[in-house]
């Protein structure tokens, strides 16, 4: 994406943290892009008021009002499960592109391939980009990321949306703090909007995912002391299992950090809806351990500590929940975004340490 | 795939037992349909001399003499990793349409998309279908297969191309020749030509997979007492991890069958070459208790017995191979190719009997 763009973040009525989680990464990690937020039911707040981030980014009712704001690009904020436009964005996308705007989506459904989106984009002279639509290359891993020799770290998680992708963002910002060099490796539309690269795994054929993955990360690990991989879904998701255990053996993680949200106990259905029959969330300790085996199966990772997301909680019941999962899973554990990440950071740089000496003496 | 079609098979210069994967499912399970195997360097031979299936089914040089074994279809015999069409077969394909045939492929690489193949099939009234492209659907998966009354049955292996097609295929026959209704679920190109339906589940968009094979088993298992599903890949395959997962989260079987290849050691590399880094192959024992663990993620399964794919030994040393892997996991073996798949159906129907046993006395 183009740093000159001025955007405006489509979030109609679900303008929340764990909705418009396209819109909250943008918010986070590219205020400087965005120039209006649009959900009529929450007009007239803030960006920070309604999702904890953004500052004082205005939330609008309408594109002329994004308008206002001199927006020239619509992004579709959410990133709803199955991936279709939702119906009632239609006409919004339609109004953005007949003002000539370009509408950039992270959808299942691409847009370009929408006739009539694409006959008015034409005909407008705007461009419709598809950030999840998936490279062409044919590749099949060969365990090539194992080989690197950055430090790669991959964040998994408990379920989808529990925070992987700000723990990998949050991690690297203090590992860069700390002058460290560093890469991150997005692999899910929001990361890739905040990114400007990266590969949408699950919307790529199965069977490359592994292989896109590992050269993503690969060329990413050149001359880079860390690699962050950005993870997605969970070994425990019904749904979405496979793509996770593809990105693990694609990108051989030598370090993981267990990414959970404080307070779920149940992965949630399609469309992020609770019901009775959805699965229960292990204990932390059985991930670290399923992620651990798992990855073993092709190159062994150990997980370096949690990051647990308190959305919800109080600083005092975070503080809590956060010495509760360092207890259960006996390892460094933080909110990267509420206390900052630096217990990970700071477990990343002892295993540089512990390499390097190896390195030397051997 | 019609039932009428007079198939030739295109496996030029490979038609061997592991690398005309697609040609010999299609000699095993639908010999009726096939005229001729195109190979030249192994023309006047029959099918039977070179990859011990399909009887007096001949090899023929061209596809001249194709025709003159009066075949009216081309289907590319192969399935290569990475899913391209060899440059050396275009012209085959090529010459194959201008006659007017019809050409049918399982690449990752769609022929009808293919502006020169599409423009000249169009031009001879000849149907190009690609049996590997996915449904376009967006399907989330639920773990409703996991409710399915039917005893649903997974193949799982050690490697690629190790026979787990062919074990679930086997068991279908013995169970259905024991009078138990029995449907089959296909998942990869060779099975889908063989059962005329089924889900490619390697072509799917990696968050689809588990949902696609959902839909799939939910359907096939009306009415039936055991539902044999095609398994993919390796947990343990570097590339390839991903879709075994997603088709074991999605198709949430009670019984599996594990599947290797007597002798192999190590996992093999892009084009089934050997190389000094292919990952080792794990124990049979630990492979059970590694798919027993990752089932056991979304829904529990038990591993009912081995299918040992014993091509490449002489009889006795076979008999040594499968009584070695059955000592090494405590389970029935067989192979079901060359001694039938008997000891796995017994292994199923007790299962089947307990399940029963118990629905009776809750």
């Amino acid at each position: 994406m183009e740093r000159r763009r001025r955007l405006a973040l489509l979030a109609e009525a679900r303008l929340t943290p764990l909705d418009a989680k396209t819109a909250v990464g943008l918010l986070r990690y590219r205020p400087e892009s965005v120039v209006a937020v649009i959900d009529s039911t929450r007009a007239g707040l803030t960006a920070q008021a309604c999702v904890g981030t953004g500052d004082a980014i205005p939330v609008v009712a309408s594109l002329d009002a994004a308008a206002a704001c001199g927006a020239d690009t619509l992004v579709i904020g959410v990133a709803p499960q199955g991936g279709g436009l939702p119906d009632a964005w239609r006409p919004v996308v339609i109004d953005a592109l007949t003002r000539g705007w370009d509408v950039i989506a992270g959808l299942h459904q691409f847009l370009a391939d929408d006739p009539e989106l694409a006959s008015l984009a034409g005909a407008r002279g705007a461009q419709l980009v598809d950030v999840r639509r998936p490279p062409g290359d044919r590749l099949i891993a060969t365990r090539r990321a194992a080989s690197v020799e950055a430090l790669v770290t991959l964040t998994v998680g408990s379920d989808c949306n529990v925070g992987k992708m700000t723990a990998a963002l949050e991690l690297e910002r203090v590992l860069r703090e700390r002058g460290r060099r560093t890469a991150f490796v997005a692999t899910g539309q929001t990361g890739i909007l905040i990114a400007d690269r990266g590969v949408p795994v699950d919307a790529v054929p199965s069977d490359f995912v592994a292989g896109l993955v590992e050269r993503e990360v690969v060329a990413a690990a050149a001359g880079v002391e860390v690699v962050l991989v950005e993870g997605q879904g969970a070994l425990h998701h019904p749904a979405y299992s496979g793509v996770t255990l593809g990105l693990l053996h694609g990108s051989c993680p030598r370090a993981l950090v267990l990414c959970h949200h404080a307070g779920r106990t149940t992965i949630r259905g399609p469309g992020g809806r609770t019901t009775d029959s959805d699965p229960p969330i292990p204990p932390l300790a059985a991930l670290v351990k399923a992620y651990e085996q798992a990855a073993a199966w092709v190159s062994p990772a150990r997980t370096i500590g949690v990051a647990l997301n308190t959305l919800g909680l109080d600083d005092e019941a975070a503080r809590h929940a956060v010495a509760a999962a360092a207890a259960d899973t006996g390892l460094p554990t933080c909110d990267p975004v509420r206390f900052g990440a630096g217990p990970l950071a700071d477990a990343l740089q002892a295993m540089l340490e512990t390499r390097r000496t190896h390195a030397t003496s051997s």
